[in-house]
């Protein structure tokens, strides 16, 4: 039986694992650069920077979703979907529709009036039930990342508005 | 002279005329449902959901960065930089560059390890600006959106957690 519960700080190793189970899935291994620390830390606590579910079945964990809070300028409060996973042997039981389900429940409850996240080209499954699902894709938009050496050599450039 | 400064809560009505020259350039005139208010309401105060910095030129305002906390599982909290706006006749003066580097500036401070945004993929003004600054392109990955009906009809599925 599928149920799906919000995580606690205890399944903060859970949560990180979860994470890197998703990142092989998606061919990005070794790009995990977070820790059990710092799942503990950010995920839990009234300063917590995201929020997880996690989904059940017959009370093993069998997947999971990380969400926030996103604005869009157009649309207003939105909830941005980071993550979304559920374990190869576990899928076409619904599972990650019920996930999807209760973010978009959340969304509701919250006043948010969108779901946001992002899909890798390949991942047909994933594209065929969001399509599924009403969603719709971004298509002539690109996701652009600084970070590193680039984000430190521009952040010279800025002056403090402390 | 350039300068940028923090918005205040008097900027909502600039603010919201500055995305909605930013949804015309865009091609997308008739997507912004934000009201001032929503700004004025959303922009500001302790609950901000978002943070806003206006660039002045010779104290007239030319442009505008809008932004906020994002999490990635991969590399712990970043910013995500939502918009991102000159006006036509102040461009090619190093605006963009300088409210990006603001940006990182804010990003450093706040110990956020990279700044995420997304792009059109026919502005090439906007992709060599980025790719000249370090940024890079993630080039399998596209953004799915579900709101409206589709939101309304999967939340139904789902079950309140509070």
């Amino acid at each position: 039986m599928l149920t799906i519960r919000d995580a606690i700080s205890e399944d903060a190793a859970l949560i990180r694992a979860l994470i890197q189970e998703l990142a092989e899935y998606d061919g990005e291994a070794d790009q995990v650069r977070t820790t059990e620390a710092d799942i503990s830390r950010d995920g839990f606590g009234t300063n917590a920077k995201f929020r997880t579910f996690i989904a059940e079945w017959d009370s093993q964990a069998v997947g999971f979703a990380v969400l926030f809070h996103y604005y869009s300028t157009w649309q207003g409060p939105g909830i941005y979907l980071e993550d979304l996973y559920v374990r190869p042997e576990f899928r076409r039981r619904g599972i990650g529709t019920a996930l999807l389900a209760q973010v978009a429940h959340t969304a509701q409850e919250e006043n948010c009036r969108f779901v946001r996240w992002a899909v890798l080209d390949w991942n047909q499954p994933a594209l065929d039930l969001y399509a599924s699902l009403g969603a719709s894709l971004l298509n002539n938009w690109r996701c652009v990342v600084l970070d590193g050496d680039g984000l430190a050599r521009l952040a010279r450039k800025g002056l403090s508005k402390t």
